[in-house]
C-alpha cells in the first residue's frame, strides 16, 4: 500500500492565496468558479466527462492533519490564524457537475462551484488534475474503440502508465470509454472491471520450447487458454504449436496473441491455419503500440482480429495527451447579487464567460439526436419554444433557429453547502450510458479527421453581459 | 490520503505464470531478468535514469494480505498451495541497477533481477511502471532545462499529470532532471523540493480593480512577491500596477509573471518599462505551454525571461509520452550453470540479450567524457587495456579502437538475497550526480536534433553467444 497526502497535493500559489483571502477578511465571500477545458484532444469532436466520482471523494475528505499544519508554518509566510482555520476545514460548497460518461465540448462549466471564496479556490488544483486525467484517458479510449468497430478493446498500458494512480484510475477512464477490460489486477478488486492477462514472452522461454511451454499452459487454464504465438517465429512456430496444443487439449475457450510484426499478413496467414485445422473458433488477440488510427489502418487491409490489448498510446493518450481543463473565477457574491467576473487576454480564446451559469443540451424531438448546448445565467428559464435562435459567442452571425426541440439541464447538483447529494453511478452503469449517449451525436461530430463543431452557445442574456464586461475591461 | 494498493496493481499475467510456475514445480528456479530500453523519446541522444527509489520501496515492501488473497480466490483459476505461498511471499531476489540521475541508453541492462523465477516474474509491471515514468520526466526536464540555457524552469503541470502520483513523482523526476523547483505543495513537505508560487488570475479578478489585488498581495507577501500581470492588459494595465505597487512597497523581491500572449513581445517591453521606472531587479517569469522547442525560439527572438514555469508538456512528455521500458527474461539457472535466454522477434530491434550480464562505461582518461558503454557476460573481466575493440551489435562492420580509457561499473548491487544493500542518496544529491553527468557527454549526444548515437556494444564473448543462440532459435 502506498499513500498519498492529497491534502497538500496543491498548487502552492492555492495556499498563498487561501491565506490571502483570510488575512484580507474575504475568505467568506461566496464566489463562482467554473471548470471548463477548451480543445478537445486529438482534434475530436467531443470528449468523455470522467473523473467526477475521485473528485468528489477528494472534497469530501478534504481536511488538514496536524503534520500538514506544522509543515505549513514551518514553510513560513501564513498567519496562525490561517492555520487555525485550516486545522477546522470543513467543506461548505455547492458543486454542480455534468455526470461521468458524458460527452462535453469545449467551453461549457462542465462543473461549477459555488462556496466561500477560499475553499472554492483551494479544490482547483486537484479537480483539474482528477478530471483532466480521467477525461484525457476516457475520450482517447472511446476513439479507439469507435476504430475497433464492435471488436474487444482491452486496457493493457500499465506498465507505461505515468504513475500508479495512472495505471489505475486510466484503466478505469477507459472503461468508461468502452474498453472491456483491463490487465490492472487491482482494478477487478477495487471496481468490479474485469481483468484479463495469460502469458509474456517469459513464459515462453523459460520452458524448454514452446510447445512444452504452450502445453504446461493449456493444462493449467483449460477455460482460457490464450497463447502468446511471437516469441520466435509466428508462422514458423508459433501457430503450429499453438495448433497442436489445441488439438491435443482441446481447452474450452483458447485464442492466439500476436505481438510484434506485419499484424496485417500476419493475423490473415494465422485465421487460414487455424481455419485449416478446424480451429475456427479459435480468436486472433493483437497488441503492438495500437491506436485508434493503426486500428482502422489494419482493420482497412483486411487483418483478422477479434479483438485488441491496446498499452501504451492508451493509457498516455500519447498522440495529445494533455486535457486542458481550467477553473476559472466567474463571479463573486455582493449582498445577495452574483458580481460576475471574467478574465480577458492577449489570446481570445483564453476569455471567460462570466456570472453564475446553467448548461442545458438540447435534444431533436423526433430523432433523439443533440443538437446544440447552451449556456444560459443561472435565473434564465430553460430554452423552449418553436423557434429559438442561437448563436455562435466568437463569431456572432452564426445562427441558427431552433425548434421541435427539448432542453434538459445535464448537470446534477454533486454538494449542497458542502453535503453530498449526489450517489455516483456503478462504472459498469457510467460506461453503458457513455456508449448510448455517443449514439446521439451526429456523425459530423464523431468522425476523426475534421468534425464539424458542436454548436455551445450562450444566450441572449449571457452574451450580452459578456459583452459589456469586455466593453468595461478594455476601457481600463 | 488516498492508498494505493500495489501488490495487485500488476498486469493479470504475472498472476497466471507465477501461479503457473508454482503449479509446474519451477517457481524457485533462478531466473535472470533485464530491464532495458529501446529508443530515446524525442529523438533524444540520451535519456536520465530515474524512478529507482520508488521500485525500491516497492520491492521491499511487497507482500499478499488477506484481502488480496480472498479476492484472487474469489477470482478463480489460482491453486490453494499458490495462494498459500501468495500469504508467506517474502521478496528474495538479487537486483542491480544504474542510480538515479545517470545518463541512460537504448538497448543496456539498467536492472538486473536474479531470484527466484516467479518472483523475478511477479515484479515486472510495477518496476517498469514506476521507471518509465520518472525516467521519462526526467529525460523530457532535462531538455527543457538545457533549452533555458541556466534560466531556472519550475515544474508547475500538476493540474495536468496524469493522476496524483504522476503529479508528485512527475515533479521529483523533473527535479532530478534539473527543475529548480515544483508547484506542488507536498513535495515540499515529503521530499524536501521546494514547491514555489504566488497567484492565479482568480486572486486578481475577485478585487475590485487589479491594483488593489496587486497592492493586497505585496502586503501580505513582502519577502515575494510575483504579480500575475495578464488578467486584462500586460501592457496597458498589469505592467503599469505592478510597477505602481512595487514602487510604494518595495517588496524584498520583485517579480511579474506572465501566463499568455506573445512572450517575446510582451517580455521585451516589460523588462524595458520596468528598467524605465528603477526596478532593474525585478525578475520576469514566463509559463504559457512551453516545452524546449517555444523556450529555445523565444530566447533566440531574445525575449527577456529570468525563470520559466512549465506545466502540461513537462509532466505528460507531452511530445513523446511514452518511455518504452520493458522486462525480458535472460537466462534460467540450470545445475549452477546459466542456460541463457533470448527473444527473437519479426521486428529485429526487439531481439533481446542473453545471459546474465554486466555494464561498462568507458570514460576517456584524459577529458574525462563518456565514450562508450560496453554490456559483457558477468564473469568476463572489466574492459581494459589500451587496444580494446569495440564493435555495435547489429551493424558488426562499426567498430572502434579504444585506447585511453577507465571502465566503470556503473550498476550497484540493490538488494542482495532479498535484503536491501543499497542506500537511496537525497533526490538533491541525485540532482547534482545528473547535471554533472551530463556535462561528461559530447555535445553530439546532447543536441535536440539528430544526435549521434552513443555506442552501446557487447563484448565478443557476448555478441558469439546471442549470434549461436539466434541461428540456434532460426533453425526451429
Amino acid at each position: 500500500m502506498t499513500k498519498l497526502n492529497l491534502t497538500l497535493l496543491t498548487d502552492f500559489y492555492e495556499l498563498t492565496m487561501s491565506n490571502g483571502y483570510f488575512d484580507s477578511g474575504i475568505a467568506d465571500e461566496l464566489a463562482y468558479f467554473d471548470l471548463f477545458f477548451r480543445r478537445v484532444p486529438d482534434g475530436g469532436g467531443f470528449a468523455v466527462m470522467a473523473g467526477l466520482e475521485q473528485a468528489i471523494d477528494y472534497m469530501s475528505n478534504l481536511s488538514f492533519d496536524s503534520a500538514d499544519i506544522d509543515f505549513l508554518r514551518r514553510k513560513g509566510g501564513f498567519s496562525e490564524a490561517f492555520l487555525r482555520y485550516l486545522e477546522n476545514f470543513k467543506f461548505e460548497c455547492d458543486v454542480w457537475a455534468i455526470p461521468e460518461g458524458t460527452p462535453i465540448f469545449p467551453g461549457e462549466p462542465i462543473v461549477t462551484v459555488r462556496g466561500p471564496l477560499l475553499q472554492a479556490q483551494y479544490i482547483e488544483t486537484m479537480l483539474l488534475l482528477l478530471i483532466n486525467h480521467q477525461s484525457l484517458i476516457a475520450t482517447k479510449a472511446n476513439r479507439i474503440v469507435r476504430a475497433a468497430e464492435g471488436r474487444g478493446v482491452m486496457e493493457f498500458g500499465t506498465r507505461r502508465a505515468h504513475g500508479a494512480s495512472a495505471a489505475v484510475l486510466g484503466a478505469r477512464a477507459a472503461y468508461i470509454g468502452g474498453c472491456i477490460g483491463t490487465a490492472c489486477t487491482v482494478c477487478e478488486r477495487d471496481m468490479e472491471i474485469s481483468a484479463l492477462g495469460t502469458m509474456a514472452h517469459s513464459w515462453v522461454q523459460v520452458f524448454e520450447s514452446e510447445y512444452e511451454a504452450f502445453l504446461a499452459y493449456a493444462k493449467l487454464y483449460p477455460n482460457n487458454c490464450t497463447l502468446l504465438v511471437d516469441t520466435f517465429s509466428v508462422i514458423g512456430s508459433g501457430i503450429p504449436n499453438a495448433i497442436r496444443v489445441f488439438k491435443e487439449l482441446k481447452p474450452a475457450r483458447m485464442g492466439i496473441r500476436i505481438d510484434s510484426g506485419d499484424v496485417s499478413y500476419l493475423t490473415k496467414k494465422a485465421r487460414a491455419m487455424l481455419d485449416e485445422a478446424g480451429l475456427t473458433e479459435c480468436k486472433i488477440v493483437v497488441s503492438n503500440s495500437l491506436d485508434e488510427w493503426l486500428i482502422r489502418d489494419i482493420l482497412r487491409q483486411g487483418a483478422r482480429i477479434d479483438s485488441f490489448g491496446v498499452g501504451e498510446r492508451l493509457i498516455t493518450a500519447a498522440s495529445d495527451p494533455v486535457f486542458g481543463g481550467v477553473y476559472k473565477l466567474s463571479g463573486v457574491e455582493h449582498e445577495g447579487a452574483v458580481a460576475p467576473r471574467m478574465k480577458l487576454s492577449e489570446n481570445v480564446e483564453k476569455i471567460t464567460n462570466p456570472g453564475f451559469k446553467n448548461l442545458y443540451r438540447l435534444y431533436d424531438k423526433d430523432s433523439g439526436r443533440m443538437i446544440a448546448d447552451v449556456i444560459t445565467l443561472a435565473h434564465e428559464e430553460a430554452p423552449a419554444g418553436d423557434d429559438y435562435t442561437i448563436f455562435d459567442p466568437s463569431f456572432t452571425w452564426k445562427r441558427k433557429r431552433l425548434s421541435n426541440f427539448i432542453a434538459k439541464e445535464i448537470r446534477k447538483q454533486i454538494f449542497e453547502g458542502g453535503k453530498l447529494v449526489y450517489e455516483c453511478p456503478p462504472v459498469e452503469e457510467i460506461r453503458s450510458y457513455c456508449l448510448s449517449q455517443i449514439e446521439t451525436l451526429w456523425d459530423e461530430t464523431t468522425r476523426f479527421e475534421n468534425p464539424q463543431p458542436y454548436y455551445v452557445d450562450l444566450s441572449q442574456e449571457l452574451w450580452e453581459l459578456r459583452s459589456s464586461l469586455i466593453a468595461k475591461y478594455s476601457e481600463g
